[in-house]
């Protein structure tokens, strides 16, 4: 399908809604293809039934896909249904704070269940698995978005979940976990001594804080080596970034609702690439297709810049080195981040797609540190009401020096991706509150 | 204003929404008055002015107003905005599960951003008090859904906020407090030893868990003895009632425009009565004026069943006897409520307006325990995704017993308030998850 098809009203639930009937896939208009995963061993182009093990066919298909519309199931736009279209706020609150004349939007992907954009893709996971006969899927979750997202949908389609969470986080978080659990989940922390994978990195280093990559490690084992039982990744792979784009699809209708001819400056939070991807690519495709000009800006943690500072070449997605080779930024798979509190930026390296279009020049990145972000975080949430979460903090950020700087022009349309809540991550402010709490004093 | 206002789409926001342009006052529609408030000394009916050192003018105008239609600020409508109309969705996966031909909808107010319905009044307080010159607002908090929200509607209209949070709460739950101090409010743990009523309390009942009676008392005290400052109640008087009310009167046209004609019934949670009062009232105006026949059934804690077990008179609405006296159901102002989760539900009395309404036969009220409230919540969780708070699981426990007993005819439209989400509630439901965990090991 060459355009883009209309959206239709046709959900059979209370509230009508314009759900998006289709996934965006930039893969399709790319001026030059993205580089094929590789087998570790063979440094071959992988083929999509290397990856049978691993995932259900559907998914691996639209791994591969170069079609630039594919279609989202009844089923998961029935679930979508429940928040999407997430809202797009004019944040007016701020602009008044900030004594901007530019125009600043975003888009708010809390009001998920889960709270976060995880759901867009565990949704989709959870059904093509389910419809193929999967009974349980394994994964990995940082800050804990991406676990609760995946318990929650394996809950709505009948599949058994098994969650490997970063030590760090478990440890900080303890909430996710009930999250999990509350929708039938099974959490560890990880590394555990349940997999060959954990026990190795517990004989190596028993006080590790963990990290994504090993948790990917982790659970990749565990769904190699079960019956009827696949592995679901939350970011990094193409068909993540696809089932996003719902995100960015649903921005650019909304901005025109608005008024706006098109998005000026689009600030994304970027970890593994996922939220940035589902609000910028279907924006960077329009720039393609249609001449335009809207620029995007990545925002990383200054802890673990993986776009800003890393290297672009073939690395593992993991520690022990069981996934794929992909072609992207990385700070090396051995890279061991920092514990800073937006554990879903916490990740070595970087979607190839995103990091493609970082290579293309057809995206930015920058990076933030700690400190800016929660106190970024505070001023949005005492003008717009919403406590933003800490990874969402960092296009915050970006946006709010953007502004202050004195960069944007009067009138100009910036975009914000909040890709979630920080409700459930709350004690990640506190040292910016004792902060304040000490300048107080201090005066 | 006889007739109610069509509403407008006049909001300059990115998203079109037809927020409720008033809220709608159930007083106008009574067939026999409520019985005025009294004080506490003459025992004659309160005067407005009376009301002066603890409220706005205007929310007192408000607690008095015999008007139908009560308009709602442009600037207060702008707020609610981000978050109304709120989502009432048709619960196809819980119905599925249960197997039942009754059409279950639910109206969801946690999708605001402090979590709950509780900002609907917040906002509307904030802004009166604000636009008076009041510089500080004191509340009091059970579960922290009201502090949180005052606290929210405080930073958004430039006024301190001070909030005395009932003890057992303010230990087992501390991200609200983080969530309260994010908004720049201050928490204190109440009973406190900065107020004489805490100090009493303490000297008493040093162990004391608290409760909202005596954390009113704290917030009272503070505000009758400081400069600009109002005290701000999150429940059972008749102008908190009124802000609510956007809930049902959106609930209504959301109801037709899924094609029902009426709800056949409602279940509400109830505690001070404002989100039971702010989905039912709109349907009980309709039965009045429209001869409708929604049936309501609140539903409270058993181990704090005001309406359905306690005495209709006038009674104090805080421990120490320092409120107006209030004609309600109540189990007597010096009834401490065991320590449940559902802190918001924790209250001897219930507002003077639905107890009016239950005496008038307008609702049926009956007691959930709380092992089949939070069961309720877990069923609810995994069949929708959303994690009802421990107050909205009362509402949610009342329906699928109304379904599972047999009780629901096919096609009848059930309509469940679900106040809000339990992600800060989180360790409420780990009781329930351990039998859970308990009854696999047994089987």
């Amino acid at each position: 399908m060459a355009n883009k098809p209309a959206p239709t009203d046709a959900l059979d639930y209370a509230i009508p809604s314009t759900v998006p009937t289709h996934w965006y896939n930039l893969t399709a208009d790319f001026p030059e293809p993205v580089a094929p995963h590789l087998n570790p061993e063979t440094r071959e182009p992988l083929k999509p039934e290397e990856l049978y093990p691993l995932f259900s066919k559907a998914l691996v298909e639209q791994e591969f896909s170069t079609e630039r519309w594919i279609e989202i199931p009844q089923a998961v736009r029935e679930v979508y249904a429940n928040w999407r279209p997430s809202p797009l706020f004019r944040a007016r609150r701020l602009e008044r704070r900030l004594g901007t004349k530019a125009k600043i939007y975003y888009k708010y992907e809390g009001v998920s269940p889960a709270g976060s954009h995880k759901p867009n893709s565990a949704i989709a996971q959870a059904y093509f698995n389910a419809i193929e006969g999967t009974t349980k899927l394994t994964t990995e979750t940082g800050a804990g978005q991406w676990g609760a997202s995946l318990a929650m949908a394996c809950a709505m389609f009948g599949l058994e979940c098994e969650v490997f969470q970063v030590r760090s986080s478990y440890d900080s978080k303890p909430y996710r976990r009930m999250q999990m659990e509350a929708y039938g989940g099974t959490c560890h922390s990880s590394p555990t001594d349940i997999t060959e994978a954990g026990r190795k990195i517990r004989e190596e280093d028993p006080d590790t804080t963990g990290s994504l990559g090993m948790a990917i490690s982790e659970a990749v084992e565990v769904a190699v080596h079960s019956e009827n039982t696949h592995y679901s990744l939350g970011s990094v792979l193409n068909h993540v970034m696809l089932h996003q784009t719902v995100i960015g699809l649903e921005a650019i209708e909304q901005l025109k609702k608005a008024g706006e001819e098109q998005a000026d400056v689009v600030f994304g939070c970027a970890g593994g690439g996922s939220n940035l991807a589902g609000l910028a690519f279907p924006f960077i495709g329009e720039n393609l297709r249609e001449g335009k000009t809207t620029r995007i800006v990545a925002c990383e943690p200054s802890a673990c810049p993986s776009m800003t500072e890393g290297e672009f070449r073939y690395d593992f997605g993991d520690v022990a080195g069981l996934t794929p080779l992909l072609k992207m930024y990385t700070l090396g798979h051995e890279f061991v981040p920092p514990s800073i509190h937006a554990g879903g930026l916490r990740f070595h390296g970087m979607s190839p797609m995103v990091s493609h279009a970082k290579h293309l020049g057809l995206l930015d990145s920058i990076a933030v540190g700690e400190h800016e972000t929660f106190a970024a975080g505070l001023e949005f949430a005492r003008a717009e009401g919403i406590i933003p979460a800490p990874e969402s903090t960092h296009a915050v950020a970006g946006a709010l020096n953007y502004v202050k700087s004195g960069q944007a022009k009067d009138g100009e349309v910036i975009v914000i991706g909040l890709s979630g809540n920080g409700v459930l991550d709350l004690p990640a402010y506190e040292k910016e509150l004792e902060l304040e709490r000490q300048e107080k004093l201090d005066q």
